[in-house]
């Protein structure tokens, strides 16, 4: 048995979102899985991360998020709803995040939540090292983690030569930068495409599709990103030439 | 004489962020512009869009944020917090946008701007005609816009190898997908990095460099994103196939 936790962000119990979101509960619980709960509209969810995140602030003249947030952290000042929802990611073994695809990301209320929660010691800065433990090591490693979104538009638009962008690229932000930075091991996105003309049956596909990624969450390989210090980086920062050699941008990153 | 619009986010009014905003409106000014200001933080600005984006629904069941949103534009029944930037954006010649890339993307302060400002039938479903008019063309065409970003780590990190990806294509879903989609003409990104440790030249240096950028503001050349409507796309979903034959990936988007 493993615990998931199971983060969502559309304000309508109907929605599509919610409709995705329980199937993956149903599926994960029918699986022996322990399921835990975000439901950030649900929660009234503060998406702003400002001063009130930092109640006992280390310097009160100028706000740096990077030291408060350590220092938050570190001493245990931090708001309760942020605690809460870090003890929820802590217990987890995997972390579903489903959520409509606005403007190509997460709608702010999701941004707002990983702001909050992925703070300095846990998520970045890992155990005071600085930059040395980030990209397949840190706070979340150990912890698997699958993007599940839905589109308004049609599939082709986010293929190879879609004129959205490829939609695992248009991610990477998300998957490479957020989620695989602290050390999870992303997961392929699961992906619904026109989501505002789904029809019924359509519905039902898409809660089955994602059912059966549930099925397959602990053994599906992860993307194929490559880890700071496994030796690609070899000064941490730059690509070592006789790696991927040529290869430049967002596709340079895959193994 | 030109108007241009200056959105910031940092709630420190001594952050690099709100000095660089400041730079921007300093050297517009000098330069004879109007200078509009949206203060994120200052405004208190609600970063959740939610059902209270459309106090009078169209379904008052179902909550389609598609469908609420082009209903409440239309009607002008739009809260006045949104209406008011909305009339700044369109007062609006050029649009700089100024912020700390938090997990490689907007803070949820500045994200959740976009999603409730940029509405149906003004950013996206323009003219009621659906899908037909994006990418170079729509509601926001004729405008600029600029990001101007800061981040905490080393320049290489965001180069063409460097581990954290290549700027340009991290950025790519803010400035393709959400400021070329209703047919802005973006201008590539001003990047400051080493926010965390600059001093006081490095400040001078970044505003310096941002100083300049606003007197390119209406000269520079916008990034060469291919146009829906342009050929590139005959279908308006994919590239054809003697367009950059055999390119996939962000870069294809780049004429």
């Amino acid at each position: 048995m493993k615990t998931v936790l199971l983060i969502h962000a559309h304000p309508d119990p109907h929605s599509l979102t919610a409709q995705l979101a329980g199937a993956a509960r149903a599926e994960l619980r029918a699986l022996g899985h322990e399921v835990i709960q975000s439901d950030l509209y649900a929660l009234g969810w503060k998406a702003v991360y400002d001063e009130h995140d930092f109640p006992q602030r280390l310097d009160p003249q100028r706000l740096s998020f990077v030291e408060e947030s350590g220092h938050a952290f570190k001493t245990g000042t931090q708001p309760d709803d942020v605690r809460a929802e870090q003890a929820k990611l802590q217990a987890a073994d995997a972390v579903v995040f489903q959520f409509p695809l606005w403007w190509f990301g997460m709608p702010a209320i999701m941004k707002g939540w990983i702001e909050r929660v992925f703070a300095y010691g846990l998520a970045y800065g890992w155990q005071d090292a600085g930059n040395r433990h980030r990209y397949g090591e840190g706070g979340l490693a150990g912890k698997r983690a699958l993007l599940s979104v839905t589109t308004g538009g049609p599939s082709a638009d986010y293929g190879p030569r879609g004129i959205n962008g490829q939609l695992d690229e248009l991610l990477f932000p998300i998957t490479h930068g957020t989620l695989f930075y602290p050390g999870m091991e992303v997961l392929p996105t699961y992906a619904v495409h026109g989501a505002g003309r789904i029809d019924a049956a359509g519905v039902e596909a898409a809660k089955a599709g994602l059912a059966a990624r549930m099925r397959t969450l602990f053994t599906d390989t992860p993307l194929p990103y490559r880890t700071q210090n496994g030796g690609d980086f070899p000064d941490r920062h730059v690509l070592a030439d006789d790696v991927a050699p040529g290869v430049t941008g967002l596709r340079a990153h895959l193994r």
